[in-house]
């Protein structure tokens, strides 16, 4: 009986990042979840971004625990979604670059959130959930400005919600960021090191 | 005519990645600056924590501005500092493993202050100052997951005032950060970004 294994149920490099730097041992499984019927069952339930959110993270570590093979069904596993909010809307990532031109088009001088929702499950079924909601205001910008920052970035862009990356060059369109940094990059760092912790899978 | 040269004043391996992931080009130049008669000096003055925070960085800065050759007397120099606070007395990097136990049983279950000052220099003289004071709860912990975490971390800790480091493995003693995360890991980004914006040292 050592310490139950810790699945990620995601693709993400910076959600594996996080993880690997606070030093907690994992495993990545990629879920096989069709996020698009998942988001049409959401609008059909008038859900909220935040329960939308909410139902592709618990999706995501659903389907990974019930792929389990017989020596991990003690296993925990992590599923996490994001979803970028503004003046009441929910946008999802940008399709090509014109999208994420116009994106911060829409973005620049204005505050916007990140909805960051963690799903975990054990046995089968989910044990904890966390929401976070940190707030980003971008600074005004100009179109040149950004079309220097959409050269200059690659086009990994593409895999992010606000279209930016704001561990790297995207920091450089950012006035002000309010709330959990973990959260805005993808996966809330200390809620969930808490559950680890209390499903005996971290010695602290 | 290009851009004027960005020069930082600290041997800080952090403060270097923080500007290297935001894309800014940038020299590093080590000050020779005597830390310990400038904290004399303050403690002579009756300097608070952030006044003392903010003479180092200026020393600092002002340091390598001095000693910058002919072909550099355009640089955009920048120096840090950073202090601990704890119910109103200031802390500084801990001398040796004995006493980061100390620090982290004195902050464990309790909130504390990383004062983070920074000072830009150019043609010779402070141009700019910025302080920050994110506050960091740390989660109540038992002696020994404290020891439990000096045994895991490297001696690099005794490089931070706080006896861990908040990005790596210390990242599993928090339980909240509010304030700017990178004031946190000592040098606060975006004012810092906005001020070489406007010394025409970035581009966007």
């Amino acid at each position: 009986m050592g310490n139950p294994t810790i699945i990620l149920a995601s693709g993400s490099a910076i959600r594996a990042d996080i993880l690997r730097s606070a030093g907690v041992p994992f495993e990545i499984i990629k879920p096989e979840t069709d996020e698009t019927v998942i988001k049409r069952a959401a609008k059909d339930d008038s859900a909220g971004l935040e329960e939308t959110a909410m139902m592709l993270a618990e999706a995501k570590c659903l389907n990974v625990a019930r792929q389990l093979k017989a020596d991990k069904t003690d296993a925990i596993v992590i599923g996490s979604d994001q979803i970028m909010e503004f003046e009441g809307r929910g946008f999802d990532k940008p399709a090509n670059m014109g999208e994420a031109r116009s994106r911060l088009k829409t973005l620049q001088g204005a505050t916007h959130s990140l909805i960051n929702a963690i799903a975990v499950a054990r046995h089968g079924s989910v044990i904890w959930r966390n929401i976070a909601r940190p707030k980003l205001t971008m600074r005004p910008m100009s179109d040149t400005e950004i079309d220097a920052y959409l050269n200059a970035a690659s086009a990994d862009i593409l895999y992010t919600v606000g279209a930016y990356q704001v561990e790297k060059l995207g920091a450089r369109l950012f006035e002000r960021i309010e709330g959990d940094y973990f959260a805005v990059l993808g996966l809330t760092l200390y809620p969930l090191l808490d559950l680890l912790r209390s499903e005996g899978a971290l010695e602290f």
